[in-house]
């Protein structure tokens, strides 16, 4: 099998992979297209000790099981259904789960994958297969709909002008929220549909705060900024994981009365739904397209300053 | 006028303090009872640059107003009204607010306080002064109720066994839940009260963890600790405010998207019923009282490892 493996803080293309040996109620998937994410490149470094077939985000054909011969795109944690957290209905916490591409399960770069059936989605007809790789991060943007109770004309701040953020940012948008965008790449300010594009609202300055902040900067270090922007009583979701601790005065956070919520994976159906309808644009974020025999310089293209979306075309 | 001033790091009773002079819609109040709370050792220490008279738990009699000749208990933040927080419903993070023994006004260790009318409650007879004085932390202690939606039989860590933790420990209880207290204590496991005291729940062992933990810890350095008992979704009440730092790893809090919510200040209306009805005893947690002219002591007692609640009877 073709695919990347990553091995000793390593990535390199490989035609020798195994076939990745579905379990039962497991589907086959041939994968079409691969998205390149931020916790992909941390992989590579070496976060979680990872070693194996790296890639989360994906759209595929299922080669057999309910949805065979369809296109499909698939949440990511694969769930024992049977721990505490399972039967508490929290399976993408499953106590004993695999993640697709991050922890015990081979991943989407390489041309094929396999997980429960149960977590495989069929993509409508009107989301083309560059869409529907974003189904997986959109879903994650999603997740702030479920952790925040959000009403319209909430002044909304999204810290971080990355692939993550701007997909938070239209979510955000998408729910009549008041929405501004910061980061380091103005010129992105094309890029935010909907919402606003303000420089430097992390500098420390005082200025008017908002109800809600996503912190999606991938820096650590940014966090206490961030706070710094939400209003008394107001929430922090917090999209950003990293390797490194970082240092907090946490006494703002009391005083204020702040709710510091850390936010992952989502819920596929909203993020499907919102690419069926064209309710959400993702293709603008695509920045470039390799091959998967040319997945090396992608994850290098990825990881330099200032890239969106790297898309890996499996199958092409 | 007596009472205790606080001046360049020292704390000192005094008899010539200026009488405090109320703005338009206060009250004067006659303080009868204070207690002592961490965040006065704090204000002694330097937190916040404190110079003036510190106290912010008490119970008095009402001089003048619409509470006159009544005891009365007092909500420690006064509101401006008019800015966008006070408009916005959050009176207690008015922009523009002064906090009684804390900020911009003289507090409780002293013969006479004046608040806002407003921020008084009437005691009722059957609140004995000593416990109408607990009114305030107890108020923070309900706060939880506000912060978090609570059910029966939902299985709650109250991380800290001082003053502030035991009260958050008795309301829990009284909102049906499970409680488990740790801390440094374990003679206190008589004072917990239909919770179970469990020794070392913080050293990082695998263990069973709780759908929601409250750090009353005191001490920053114990927020990782307290994280690491919380399930996946669950919620973390920080009731801890310092002067220094903490460092955090933050990928578990996203991980397992946990809730960090900053609690300060409560209702006083379900504390005073709560101390009215008898559902919640406060008494067994005085350790000791002192006269105003021993406030010294009484600081000093207060800051020893180990000590309850401590009492300054103002007006014997």
């Amino acid at each position: 099998l073709r695919g990347l493996l990553v091995e000793r803080g390593r990535v390199a293309y490989r035609e020798d992979l195994p076939r990745p040996a579905p379990r039962p109620g497991e589907t086959r998937v041939r994968v079409l297209c691969a998205g390149v994410c931020a916790t992909d490149l941390a992989l590579v470094r070496g976060y979680m000790d990872f070693a194996g077939v790296p890639g989360h985000e994906f759209c595929g054909v299922a080669l057999d099981g309910p949805l065979a011969g369809r296109r499909v795109v698939g949440e990511i944690n694969a769930a024992c259904g049977d721990c505490g957290e399972c039967r508490a209905g929290r399976r993408r916490h499953c106590e004993r789960r695999t993640v697709l591409g991050i922890l015990g399960r081979s991943g989407a770069f390489a041309e094929e994958l396999a997980l429960p059936s149960a977590n495989l989605h069929a993509v409508p007809d009107a989301v083309s297969t560059d869409a529907a790789t974003f189904c997986e991060p959109l879903a994650a943007a999603f997740r702030i709909v479920e952790d925040v109770e959000l009403a319209p004309g909430m002044r909304a701040l999204v810290a971080g002008d990355g692939r993550l953020g701007l997909l938070c940012a239209r979510v955000l948008v998408l729910s009549g929220l008041d929405v501004t965008v910061t980061g380091r790449h103005p010129e992105r300010a094309a890029l935010v549909l909907g919402a606003r594009y303000e420089e430097g609202l992390l500098d420390g300055a005082p200025r008017q705060k908002f109800d809600l902040a996503v912190d999606a900067t991938g820096d650590p270090a940014a966090l206490p900024r961030v706070l710094g922007r939400v209003r008394p009583c107001g929430t922090l979701v917090l999209k950003t994981t990293t390797e490194r601790p970082t240092t907090l005065d946490l006494a703002p956070l009391v005083v204020d009365e702040i709710r510091l919520v850390g936010s992952r994976c989502g819920p596929f159906e909203p993020a499907l739904d919102a690419l069926a309808q064209g309710r959400i644009d993702v293709e603008s974020l695509v920045c470039e397209r390799y091959a998967l025999d040319e997945g090396e310089r992608a994850l290098e293209r990825a990881a330099r300053a200032g890239t969106l979306k790297v898309l890996i075309e499996v199958e092409p």
